[in-house]
């Protein structure tokens, strides 16, 4: 089955030694080549965050038979931009996989994700990319449906491609799924966003919290998922609202 | 001519201390109260990155009538969050603008900046929000075009609103603009995006550069902003691609 002429590269947010991305490496050796870049630690919430007045670092962790592990000091999206100017200079790889996520990232997640974040940056360089997210923020948990899931999603887009600039996001529930639900993603929002601490000293500090809700009338990716489905959803690189466009040329013509 | 019923937030990326930021909170008092809750240091190319692994807190550095400044220990995005749940916990602000930001971010920048990244949070809370960035990363430069367009665009909005989960982004040109335009945001991407060099061990160490390439073919802020203008883009939180969703949708349905 394996195709060796296939390279695919791997990222994350929660850094190259968690257990998502090591599972997610291990269901993607069929398709191709291994490449993981994922930094050194930690990064949850980075977004599409860059590293830009600090020089980032690449370092060797694993070599073997299809499977290559680099570790990076920058941010997720540093990961894969890195990775692309230097591992992926002469070639690009085939397809970029993202995750799996300890942690869903639907609705209003998708702005604050690295997961998504450096999906977001393979598909800047035009490579197929695919995040995907578990709603399990356990260290340690079952990533057998989402790592499955993955692999198949994964064949979709290399057989088929996806359009330009666009890349997608899969969210997988807790359990054994329903299904695969194509939807848009959810226009969410967090509530009861912080929690109230004290420093060593007696000063306020906030801790992030909360939960997400839904603030619009489409049922999109959370519902889909808190009912029990993985989610796929198509994500545009290109942010600018068209339907909005005549009416502000409108009001900016009328001489504001 | 100031009203004072209008509550003003004003956020960065470059921190509470930068030019832009006070120049904008001086050009923004004749619209109403100003608030400024900004990060404590840089934080240029932070996307809508948040904190959520560590605490966060604010900290009361001026008052004065009709503007108070906070600087706060988090990401651009986390100042928005925390002064909407905080300081505007029992009413919300009539506007936040974000900037002015030392450099554009016009095309793929909306991914990567702070600037946006904070002026999307307010979005995600249904502030109209306007981000605005100046083509020029000097510490000390003129804003005051910047400014000027940033006061204008600002009364427009508090006169008419923006559409659900749509904010607006502003680029100006250096020197005196050729006029406003509002326009697509650029399908761009860096291209020559790193420095190598050596750390003092002699290992390689890389230093994020480049410079942003129109790789589609409509015209959008990114020229325009190069030739001129000051350029409006109407910016949509929700990125859901909803051309590629029937695609999808036959080609999961397909069985993949």
């Amino acid at each position: 089955m394996k195709e060796e002429s296939i390279e695919i590269l791997v990222s994350n947010d929660d850094g190259f030694r968690a257990q998502g991305i090591r599972e997610l490496t291990e269901a993607l050796r069929p398709l191709g080549n291994v490449t993981v870049v994922a930094p050194d630690g930690p990064r949850s919430g980075a977004s599409a965050a860059i590293t830009s007045t600090l020089p980032i670092k690449l370092k060797l962790r694993h070599r073997e038979e299809g499977v290559t592990i680099y570790s990076c000091t920058g941010t997720p999206a540093d990961c894969v931009k890195l990775a692309l100017n230097t591992i992926f200079k002469e070639r690009k790889p085939d397809l970029l996989v993202t995750g799996v996520n300890h942690g869903n990232n639907a609705g209003i997640c998708v702005i604050y994700s690295g997961t998504v974040g450096a999906a977001m940056e393979g598909c800047v360089s035009d490579v197929p990319s695919l995040a995907v997210s578990l709603d399990d923020h356990s260290e340690i948990c079952d990533m057998s449906h989402a790592t499955a899931y993955a692999a198949r999603v994964s064949r979709m887009i290399l057989q088929n491609g996806l359009p330009h600039d666009t890349m997608l996001s899969m969210n997988v529930p807790q359990g054994k799924p329903l299904g695969l639900r194509v939807c848009m993603v959810t226009d969410g929002r967090f509530v009861d966003e912080f929690m109230t601490s004290e420093d060593a000293r007696g000063n306020a500090v906030y801790w992030m919290t909360g939960r997400q809700i839904n603030k619009g009338t489409v049922e999109g990716d959370l519902e889909l998922m808190r009912a029990g489905y993985v989610t796929l959803s198509p994500i545009k690189l290109n942010m600018t609202s068209r339907r909005y466009l005549p009416e502000l040329e409108r009001l900016i013509n009328e001489g504001i």
